[in-house]
């Protein structure tokens, strides 16, 4: 077999084998396909595509690359989430301590961000002293104990994921919903959890543009899922605006707070009522979502959700001196209010540019190489529907970048609001579930 | 700049600007753009193309990527002449010699062949002596003594075509006609010759497997090469059949020789006329093309044409004694007919599977570290339009495998081979001229 027949096979429109898919991931990870092979592979793959069968034997291959996690010996049923990824989506920080206050286990991997779209590990990493490397000891041991852990992937975790990942992100082939349903689905079937909920977002902010995109990206991700075994089901959620009010890290942990108090914005509160109802029923630890959502609830309302979070972040060695104040997260040199200079009803804010805007302001990385700022980010005041009068306060921005630096920035937030002079329809967040 | 950047703007269907292909050629060369994001940019343009204007600025600045052949200090007219490839294509050896003893000088750098295509570079090297390497001086000191030469591509002539084209043959990105087009046009035109013809095969046994694809490619090439101050014209030949009766290196010479006493198969006598009867009116060696033909006859009849090919194999280092006595050419071990099993008329012979066998039994490389046996190859006894009966010799093949290799390839020859019960319409070899 030659890795040359394979790529000018899934050039000209053709369908891979196992045999094939087999060679080129094994190959790739020992070392023996080299680099340009598998990004023209995986140019040829973005343009022709993959049946939903291939889809599947990828994302099996994928798993079995490295390491596959054994949560045998947690008690309970083990639940995951993931998201597509988003702006100032602090989702996992207030969904799994509520789910977990309900007896679900959740054993969770997570990323890092990169662009303008933030990551679990870079949030919680703002909590002076916490870190996120566990050993699968003690990994499955924090579980056991506290009922939820938040860890970043062990090395020999699909390490075919690892290297084809930085592989795309550098030849313009991360717009592929094979690649991107394998690389997600290998991940999560290989942390070894007994439930998968998917959000896949969508608009401006997200990978995937539209709902139909997202809705194909998410069928084939549930169908994979439960192929292989796990119970998957998955939320489509908008993600034209950011969600919530908090983007950067340290300002989403605040958020996510408030949230586990039972205090945060709408669009989040129901995004993680709505996703938390799905999880416990999956587990089998609700009859029906209604039943769940009143479980959570009373989790939130008992200070349940917030205690178990407490532990997790007592056990992964942060202060919690800061959850429960969080008056004393270090704040940024220059908390800037954005003004606006227009009248009308909000109608869109292209989350793709507040996130790129908190990302230059110090809150994400340009490459992987760069450091975050813990303090940096965007407060929103008004939300798409909200009605605007000139001088209103838009948003405020957190940053220890010079004047010179944040200027510009602040140019790009205003151009991120979009006004109309009627009442806006505000559509909530979860559009559809996939299951 | 970045190539990612680059990469993703041809994937998604754009133009890329002068300045885009120049980062990326440059960046290429100098080994700043790594291979795998040369490859990725390689497959996004096989599957979205480029405009005319791309390809012309790809060639310009793949041709200024290394030297540029100075020939001014030859005098006369310089012609040069290239074929895309095929299986038993020995023109430029015959053809080159034709029109230099019409006065033409011709100063061409050849390439070797891979695959089931052969090359020029290998064909001469079977004649024992003969060297393709020359310097610079070396090389226009001959074609101003003896008006020809034909060597091997000095080591810093496009260097971004020595680089693509390797990286393009292992990542199935070779069927692209803005690659093909750039990389035979950027090495013609920093070869530094006036006028250019370019022999575009079609068919089984070339690059182009349809004459519309060979159009589109000749019309492209033609284009760059008047846009950029050179006469080019091109011929589209057909490649369905191998040409001649020969192929194979050694064997081919011997073709050649006996082509250049008048005395060659009648498909390569009538594309080395009519290929030569262009390039003397480019040259302005002729005012018509019969005016032109009539001269190349001459020369052939008369000895000229085969007396440059002698000096210049002679000033090559090449032992003449073999082209004076082609029987002395060292035999192959085996030498065994290829008998019919079947009858009728010949209605097509695969150059494609021709070209293959002749690889397996030793005469090309299928990768670019096989040594070549310049003894191997096969002798057509019979070509398309001939009429075959039960235990005719189709052809004889020669080769020093052991039995058990090359049986197989008797039966692989075999299979090139269909037949039908009505006269076959015999089309001439060269379909069309573009210019």
């Amino acid at each position: 077999m030659r890795m040359v027949d394979i790529i000018a096979k899934k050039r000209d429109g053709n369908t891979l084998s196992r045999e094939e898919i087999h060679f080129f991931i094994e190959g790739y990870v020992k070392g023996e396909i080299p680099d340009y092979q598998a990004s023209a592979l995986a140019m040829a793959i973005l343009f022709r595509g993959m049946t939903n069968e291939e889809i599947a034997i990828l994302t099996d291959e994928m798993q079995h690359s490295g390491e596959v996690m054994d949560l045998s010996t947690i008690k309970g049923v083990k639940v995951d989430k993931h998201s597509t990824g988003g702006v100032g989506d602090k989702t996992s920080l207030v969904l799994c301590p509520m789910v977990a206050a309900c007896g679900a286990k959740v054993a969770k991997m997570s990323g890092r961000g990169l662009g303008h779209t933030g990551g679990t590990l870079d949030k919680l990493e703002s909590i002076p002293g916490l870190s996120v490397q566990e050993s699968d000891e003690e990994f499955i041991r924090q579980v056991n104990k506290v009922g939820l852990a938040i860890i970043g992937q062990t090395q020999d975790l699909v390490p075919a994921d690892k290297k084809l990942y930085a592989l795309r992100d550098v030849t313009a082939t991360v717009d592929s919903i094979p690649l991107i349903a394998s690389s997600v689905m290998s991940k999560k079937l290989a942390s070894g959890s007994d439930t998968i909920l998917l959000d896949v977002t969508f608009g401006e902010g997200a990978f995937m543009k539209d709902i139909d995109s997202a809705r194909d990206l998410a069928r084939i991700m549930v169908d994979i899922g439960n192929s292989l075994g796990r119970n998957t089901q998955a939320v489509l959620s908008d993600m034209n605006e950011p969600l919530g009010c908090a983007v950067g890290n340290a300002l989403e942990v605040e958020e996510a707070i408030s949230a586990l108090h039972g205090n945060g914005p709408k669009d989040l509160m129901e995004l993680c009522y709505t996703c938390g109802s799905i999880m416990l029923t999956q587990a089998g630890l609700a009859k029906t979502e209604q039943d769940a959502r009143g479980q959570l609830e009373r989790a939130v309302k008992s200070g349940q959700a917030f205690k178990c979070f407490i532990n997790m972040v007592e056990q992964e060695g942060g202060d919690i001196s800061y959850l429960l104040n969080p008056s004393e997260f270090k704040k940024a040199d220059h908390i800037v209010d954005v003004i606006s200079s227009k009248e009308g009803f909000i109608s869109r804010i292209n989350a793709l540019e507040i996130g790129e805007a908190s990302m230059r302001l110090g809150a994400g990385r340009e490459t992987l190489d760069d450091v975050i700022d813990p303090s940096a980010g965007i407060i929103l005041h008004k939300k798409v529907g909200d009605y605007i009068h000139f001088g209103d306060v838009l948003c405020e921005i957190h940053t220890c970048k010079d004047e010179s630096e944040y200027k510009p920035v602040i140019e790009q937030i205003r151009h991120a609001y979009e006004y109309v002079d009627v009442p806006v329809n505000v559509h909530p967040v979860v559009w559809e579930v996939v299951k």
